[in-house]
C-alpha cells in the first residue's frame, strides 16, 4: 500500500501524520510518499519519520520527492495538507481587511481563513490534484484537510464526482473540551454533532446510556464562571458559546463560533467593548497569524530531524493524536468498519434542509466499502436557516465567481460580508487585495 | 357557484374585483359573497358592484356580510385581500424603523410591506381562515392576493398541505412596462419570470418568436437615459434595475428591486447621495403610506355607490383589469385551462435551487383539474444564493418564530436585517414594535 502525503511539510499536520503512521501497525510494510514543494521541509519530515519509526520499531518504505506526479504513482491514498498561500497570505490580506473597516466577527471570506483570496489558490490546487489522481491513480482515496473544506468539498463533489474523495476537520474534537470539564470519562460518552463545517453543534450528548446536557447545564449554572477566569478569550466554553447554546438550545461545538470558525456570529463582534463583555478576542487568538512567533516551528523541526542525540519519541512521546486522518486509511485499507466525523456531499439528506448539492459534515461509516454517510435528524430550523444565509449563499456565489472568472460575483461575495457598507468599501477592498504580489495570477483569471 | 371575498372593502383590490366578476360571462348567475367587518366599507362595494352589474346587465347574486363563517358557507372560492392592520401599522412601524436607524433598502422584515409586526396578525387571519374553511367548505378553493404572499404561501402549504390554495401577486405585470417601452404588441411577446415573490426575473422574453433582449438591449443604450428624465424615482425600468440585469445577466421585474418588494438590494440606498445617484427616492415612493392623501380613496368610492345619478361604468370604464383572480375561478369554475402566474410551493421543483417546502412564484397550468405548476430552468446561481438568504433564511426563522412564540427568534430575525448593527439596536427596535397598540396580543404571543 502506499500513502503519498500532499504538502507534507505542513507545520499543522505533519508531526501528528508522522507519530499516527508510526503508530498505526495495519500500515506496516507501506510506502509513505512524503511530497512538498520546500525541499528544506520535505527533508526534516521525512528525517524525522525515518527516526520515529526506527525508535518504534516498524516497517516503513519512506520516499520524498518535490514532484507530485511522482508522488501519486501507484498511490492508493493521497492526503493533501497543503496550503498554497501561508499565513503571510492571510496577514497580508486581513491588514488590508482591517484598513477597510473590516473585522472578525460572522466574515467568512475576509476576516477568516477561508478567505476568498486564499481559497482561489487552494481550489486551483484541489483541482489540480483531482486531475492528476484521475490521469495517474483514479483508484485512490484523496483525504483532504487543507482549508477550505466547506468550499472545496463542494467544488470537488460537484465538479469531480468520479473521485473517491473526503474531506476532514477536526474542530468537532472540541467535544473533548467539554468532557473534559465535567470530569467524563470519554469511554462513556456518545455524541452527534452534524451541521456543515465550521458550523457544527451538538445535538445528542450521551454518559453511559443517559442524556449528558443536564449535567453540562449544571456545569454552566455553577461552575462555568469560576473556569471563565482561567480560560484565554474566544474559547469554544466561553460565555459567547454558553449564550448561543441557551439561544438555540443546541451547543456550538469546536471552530463554530470560535476564530477558527469564523467568529460567527457578527454581533458578539460589533466592538472592543462588546467583545470584553463576552470575553472574546479574535485578534489575540489569531495573533499566531498577525504576529508570528520568532521561533518558526517548522526550523524547530528540522533542528530536531537533523540532531542525531535527540530520541524524537522523546519530545514526541508515542501516542496516537486525535486526528482521524490514518485511521480513517486504515479503516479502508484494512476493513476495519468505525465511525467517523467527515466532510461529504449531503447526496443522502444526512442533514435535512441543507441542499443536496452541498456538503455537510456528519459521522460516517468508514471501512472497505468506502465513506457511507449516516443520516442525522439535522439542525433547529434557525440554526438551518443561518446556514442557508452565512454558509450556502456565499459559498454559492464564490464558487459562480470562480468558474466564470467575475470580478463582479468576487464583489457581490464581499457585498454579503456583515461588515460592508457600501459598494466603494467592496470595491476598494478588492482591488487592494488583487494587488497583491501573490494574487497577480488571481488578478489576471477574476475579469 | 358561489365567490366570497374576505376583506372585500380593501380600497387596493375592491373596484377590480368588482369590474372583473361583472365582466367574466362565466361567472354569469353566481353568487358573490361580500364579507368585511367595516359595515360602511363593505356597503359602498356591495352598492357598487350591485351597480356595475345592472349597468353592464350581467345576472349575479350578491350578498353581504360581516360574519366569515357566514360568508364561507357553501363557497366554491373564497378570495382573500384582507389587511388585518392597514397603512397606519405599516406607518407607525416604519416610524420607529427611522428613529433607530433603518433604510429602505433590502430590509425585507422591517422597512417593506412584509414587516414583523404586519405578518404576525395576517399569519393568524391566513390560520382563520383556512381552519374555517376546512370545516366549513372543505372543497372551496382559497386564492389569496394579501401579503406576505411569501411567508403567507409557506405557512399554509406546510401546514394546510389538505387546503386548496394559491397565492397571487401581480407584480410580475410590470413586465408590460418593458413591452411598452419597446413598443411591442403584448398580443406576440411571451415570457417566463421566475422566482420567489418579489424576486422574480425576465429569464425568457419573445417577440414574434425572437429573442426579444436585444430589442432591450438597445432601448438601454439608446432610448433608456431619456425615459429616465420623464420618470419619478425608484421605477421598475429605471437605472437600478437596469444596473442589476448587467450584473446579473436577466432583467428584475416588478416588485423585485423596487419598494413594493423590499427595495433590494442594499447597497443602492445606504444614504441619500447614493439613491439620487440612481434615481432612487423608496420614502417618496411609499409616500401614500408615510403620508396618507387627505382624500380617502374608499370615502370616494362610498360616495360613488351612493349617488343614483352617476353611471359607474363611466367612472370605471368596462374593461377586465389584467389581475388573474378572477380568470383563475373561471379557469377553474368552467375548465378553461389557462397559464397563469402563481405562488405555490416548489413541490415539483419548479424552481431548482429553492428548497422544496418554500413557495416559488412560476406559471401554472389553471383547469378544473387545479393548479399545476409548470417547471422552469430557474434562475442564475448568484440570484439563487441571494433567495437563500434574503429571503428563505429570515422566513424561516420568522416562521420558526411564529409557531413557538419565541421573541428571541424575532431579535434572530431583526438581526439578519441589513440595517442592523447591533443586537441591542434589534432589541430596542423590537420593544417599541411589541409596544404599539395594536400589539397588545402580539406582544402576549412572542415570550
Amino acid at each position: 500500500m502506499k500513502i503519498s502525503i500532499i504538502g507534507a511539510g505542513s507545520a499543522t499536520f505533519s508531526v501528528g501524520l508522522i507519530r499516527d503512521i508510526c503508530l498505526t501497525p495495519g500500515l506496516k510494510g507501506s510506502i509513505i510518499s512524503f511530497m512538498d514543494i520546500n525541499r528544506e521541509r520535505l527533508d526534516a519530515v521525512y528525517a524525522l519519520c525515518r527516526k520515529y519509526a526506527e525508535e518504534i520499531g516498524i516497517k516503513l518504505k519512506l520516499e520524498k520527492t518535490t514532484n507530485r506526479r511522482e508522488a501519486l504513482r501507484d498511490a492508493d491514498f493521497v492526503i493533501n495538507v497543503a496550503l498554497v498561500v501561508g499565513y503571510s497570505g492571510y496577514r497580508a490580506g486581513w491588514n488590508i481587511g482591517f484598513k477597510h473597516g473590516y473585522r472578525f466577527g460572522g466574515s467568512y471570506h475576509i476576516m477568516h481563513d477561508e478567505v476568498f483570496w486564499i481559497n482561489y489558490h487552494q481550489f486551483r490546487l484541489f483541482e489540480s490534484i483531482a486531475n492528476d489522481i484521475l490521469d495517474i491513480c483514479p483508484n485512490a482515496w484523496l483525504i483532504n484537510v487543507a482549508n477550505p473544506v466547506l468550499a472545496g468539498t463542494v467544488l470537488m463533489g460537484r465538479k469531480y464526482p468520479k473521485l473517491k474523495f473526503v474531506s476532514l476537520c477536526h474542530g468537532y474534537l472540541g467535544v473533548y473540551e467539554i468532557i473534559n470539564v465535567l470530569g467524563l470519562d470519554p469511554k462513556h460518552v456518545t455524541f452527534l454533532i452534524p451541521g456543515v463545517n465550521h458550523f457544527i453543534w451538538l445535538t445528542h450528548f450521551y454518559y453511559k446510556g443517559e442524556n449528558a446536557y443536564p449535567l453540562l447545564n449544571e456545569w454552566i449554572e455553577k461552575e462555568a464562571p469560576k473556569y471563565w477566569e482561567t480560560i484565554p478569550p474566544s474559547n469554544g466554553l466561553g460565555p459567547k458559546a454558553v449564550d448561543l447554546y441557551r439561544k438555540f438550545g443546541v451547543f456550538p461545538i469546536g471552530d463554530t463560533c470560535t476564530p477558527g470558525g469564523g467568529s460567527w456570529p457578527y454581533w458578539y463582534h460589533i466592538d472592543e467593548e462588546t467583545e470584553r463583555k463576552w470575553k472574546e478576542n479574535p485578534k489575540e487568538w489569531w495573533s499566531f497569524v498577525l504576529k508570528p512567533p520568532e521561533k518558526n516551528p517548522v526550523v524547530e523541526l528540522i533542528k530536531l530531524a537533523q540532531n542525531p542525540s535527540v530520541k524524537v519519541t522523546k519530545v514526541f512521546p508515542p501516542k496516537k493524536s486525535r486526528e482521524s486522518i490514518i485511521n480513517i486509511v486504515e479503516s479502508i485499507a484494512c476493513d476495519i468498519p468505525r465511525i467517523f466525523q467527515v466532510n461529504i456531499m449531503n447526496d443522502g439528506n444526512f442533514v435535512p434542509g441543507i441542499p443536496h448539492n452541498f456538503e455537510v459534515e456528519v459521522p460516517a461509516l468508514v471501512s472497505k466499502r468506502g465513506v457511507q454517510g449516516i443520516k442525522t435528524d439535522g439542525l433547529p430550523k434557525p440554526l438551518i436557516a443561518y446556514i442557508l444565509r452565512d454558509r450556502v449563499a456565499p459559498v454559492e456565489v464564490e464558487l459562480e465567481a470562480y468558474e466564470s472568472g467575475s470580478k463582479e460575483l468576487l464583489l457581490q461575495l464581499i457585498m454579503m460580508d456583515p461588515w460592508t457598507r457600501s459598494r466603494e468599501q467592496a470595491e476598494k477592498l478588492l482591488e487592494d487585495i488583487l494587488n497583491l504580489p501573490f494574487n497577480r495570477e488571481m488578478k489576471k483569471h477574476y475579469k
